[in-house]
């Protein structure tokens, strides 16, 4: 029998970290895969919404050491699709959000092939939140500003500086290594006392938070040793925590004395 | 037989208005829910993933037309819970994206009923995302800034006014109304040229998206007659998707002239 294969790729977020937190679309996607490319941040148990019968590939980005550049990961798309047929592209958090989406799906689209995406949970948002800090709440924070500490130039995003004038929470996404910097943008601006917190693995059961303030959380953040992945967050709405509760009372009680 | 109740709340995002955008956590919820109380935003086929013996319960808002008050939700939440067991309260979007999520894990806490909350996929990312408008992309915008049109104080966010200074695409939800006064925010920033596009029931069949300028956008709104629920988003981002070529293509032969 000979069947004629009909060449597509689907982006699909995967979502934070939970195996548990990726879509029925996402998972209605991976049934029906041909071909799983994976990155780092997936849990394997995820592999198994797709046909035993797919090949699973690796092309994971890791710290330090990259197994499979961008422009190879295109190249295999483009190729797996044409010889196997639908290549379900399985990425952390969200395609769209620092996630390369765009760049992948116009590489994609100009050898013909087309494509499709499937949103994943954001860890922008879901992050802060299953540490039980919500993004917005009335009356404390009426916007979410969401950054990259690493720009394709490198450097810190010079938009942090209006974001730290503003009222809003700032989420901070691969920006643990510029907490330095970030530290110092907060400081300029007057902002001292500002709740902050680092959420390194949120959603999975190797979450490890550190809270404080602008102030303190570099010496907090050495002590603990935190690593990426890890997401920043900043903004009052941190103080709103039920987890983080210990912290925030603690230092008020050093600050009556 | 008499078995005891085990009250519990869980607060579950349902996602942008796909059915299929919901989580597999969100579907495992429902699947023990005992009482589901859903938004008018969500999609009824939902409530298919709950027990056909579960009850029921819309309390959504409609504009104009509060059928339930907030605090008749909470109010109805908790007394749910201590006399059927597992309350799923079922919200468009995410709880903790202007949800009002933390306040009703607050008030439902305070009577001793256990809460637990389900991220969903926000509208704010995947509403344009659907239009083909990623919200980062690299070298075009490092971050984007997530407003509400609609602040509790009935006034549109101030920190608009710096998001409008930055390179951030800026995401403005529940903000169909103040679209005056946000192109008015726009074009006090010297920004006329931006791409800006509403979209109305994103993600769904009856999506309609209305593409321009600041400088044009008033007047296309006011002829497609879009109406709420719509999100609107400012930035370069927006002249990325595919589907918006035409519109922008378009501008640029009149500019030749």
């Amino acid at each position: 029998m000979i069947t004629s294969i009909n060449p597509k790729v689907t982006l699909v977020g995967a979502g934070p970290g939970d195996p548990e937190l990726i879509t029925l679309k996402a998972i209605l996607a991976l049934n029906t895969a041909d071909v799983v490319l994976y990155d780092a941040l997936i849990d394997p148990v995820l592999l198994n919404h797709a046909p035993a019968t797919a090949l699973k590939i690796f092309v994971g980005k890791r710290v330090g050491k990259h197994s499979t550049t961008q422009e190879e990961t295109n190249q295999l798309c483009v190729g797996l699709a044409k010889r196997h047929g639908h290549v379900v592209r399985l990425k952390g958090g969200d395609p769209f959000v620092f996630g390369r989406g765009a760049e992948e799906i116009e590489y994609i689209e100009a050898f013909g092939i087309p494509t499709a995406w499937i949103p994943g949970i954001s860890s922008a948002i879901a992050v802060p939140g299953s540490a039980g800090i919500p993004v917005t709440k009335r009356g404390i924070s009426e916007s979410f500003w969401v950054v990259t500490g690493t720009t394709s130039s490198g450097e810190l995003s010079r938009d942090l500086v209006l974001a730290a004038q503003s009222t809003a929470t700032v989420v901070i996404l691969m920006g643990t290594k510029k907490l330095a910097e970030i530290v110092q943008v907060y400081q300029q601006a007057g902002k001292s006392d500002l709740p902050i917190a680092i959420i390194q693995s949120g959603t999975t059961n190797e979450e490890k938070i550190v809270a404080g303030y602008i102030s303190d959380i570099g010496k907090k953040a050495k002590e603990a040793q935190t690593e990426a992945p890890a997401i920043i967050i900043i903004g009052e709405v941190v103080k709103e925590s039920v987890k983080l509760a210990e912290v925030y009372r603690e230092v008020v009680k050093i600050e009556i004395r």
